[in-house]
């Protein structure tokens, strides 16, 4: 669902865009408590995403933080992450919620992070079976001193939200993660909310033709 | 290089091997301080692969220790880490080197263990140029309070050792890391020595027909 200026992720569902080197995106939590799986794809080149694995090489850090970069599997910048107005985290550890996952959790045929992101590129006119580690953002995820993870239900409040910028010219894509059994997504899954913007003018930019 | 019972991987090398489920193969560090990139794929199907990032979101640990599996990307075990005669430090966080990296080091064409596993991976008739997320045994990254990551030159002495078994029947590919330009190997890229073994007979069993 779109408007000119705005990208609403239906709960539990995805949406693909495409965003110019130079533009910005706004990725909102309207209601608090939803976790967005992000994938971003090179425009050019869809086997060339954003790692997780090659970010952390680069950066040198578990998780993101504004001004820090995103990194491709080739290593170049793909994503910057410009502002954040949320509690600051985002999990860059865990894989994609999918069908086994939801098996296990005596629900298979449950809607998933890994069949949103399917589903997402085949609008983009990618088709692939491969599911990337996305960074999961407002997911909270936190690391013991011994290294155990402790999994939080996300702690962000309604409106808040994070502001990436496109270093190159990419294909991303947002589920609002459908997780309902366990605990990830606060009182339950609901929708975000992207905005793109000229990074340039600051203006709301129309988005109609950006989105898959 | 093999013989009946063991295989080098020598220093920069690769060496791909078959593993059958309930088969246990024992990395040694013959010289220390040196990295393996290790990586596994399900044997009727390469596009199931050991995958950190759901290693993690089954295990919720950031490091491997013994005791513990890795899973697939469908979520099925597919090693078992049955020993640790070493400090116990193995990255899986960090990506494989690869060409960017040297590029960006001023060392193009250099040897990398992203081109490590595609030829191992050919060896075994697995033609592929996606790059997986290894688990990097004897890397030392250790991550602080804040999230920040500390590289340290791998601290194994000459003759320490890993030991996994096969959940499934598997491909394995080891890399010895030829990273020679930062300090990751201490000292230099030296070999790493495979020992195949039966896991009910405790004895070694013969390679020469498992090697790709």
């Amino acid at each position: 669902m779109t408007d000119a200026h705005t990208i609403t992720v239906s709960a539990s569902g995805v949406e693909a865009f495409r965003v110019n080197a130079g533009q910005t995106f706004r990725i909102t939590d309207p209601e608090g408590g939803q976790v967005g799986d992000l994938f971003a794809y090179a425009a050019g080149d869809p086997e060339e995403w954003l790692s997780a694995s090659h970010t952390r090489a680069v950066v040198s850090r578990l998780f993101p933080k504004p001004g820090e970069q995103f990194f491709t599997t080739q290593r170049r910048p793909i994503l910057t992450f410009r502002q954040d107005r949320s509690p600051g985290r985002h999990d860059m550890l865990i894989a994609a919620c999918d069908a086994a996952r939801y098996a296990d959790l005596g629900r298979p045929g449950h809607a998933s992070c890994a069949q949103n992101l399917l589903t997402g590129l085949a609008r983009c006119g990618i088709y692939s079976h491969a599911v990337q580690q996305p960074v999961n953002v407002f997911m909270d995820v936190q690391p013991s001193d011994t290294g155990d993870l402790t999994w939080t239900p996300a702690t962000t409040s309604p409106g808040d939200f994070v502001v990436f910028e496109a270093a190159i010219d990419c294909v991303v894509v947002l589920s609002a993660c459908p997780q309902d059994i366990t605990p990830v997504n606060h009182g339950g899954p609901t929708p975000l909310v992207v905005t793109l913007r000229d990074s340039a003018s600051q203006q709301n930019a129309p988005v109609f033709d950006r989105v898959c």
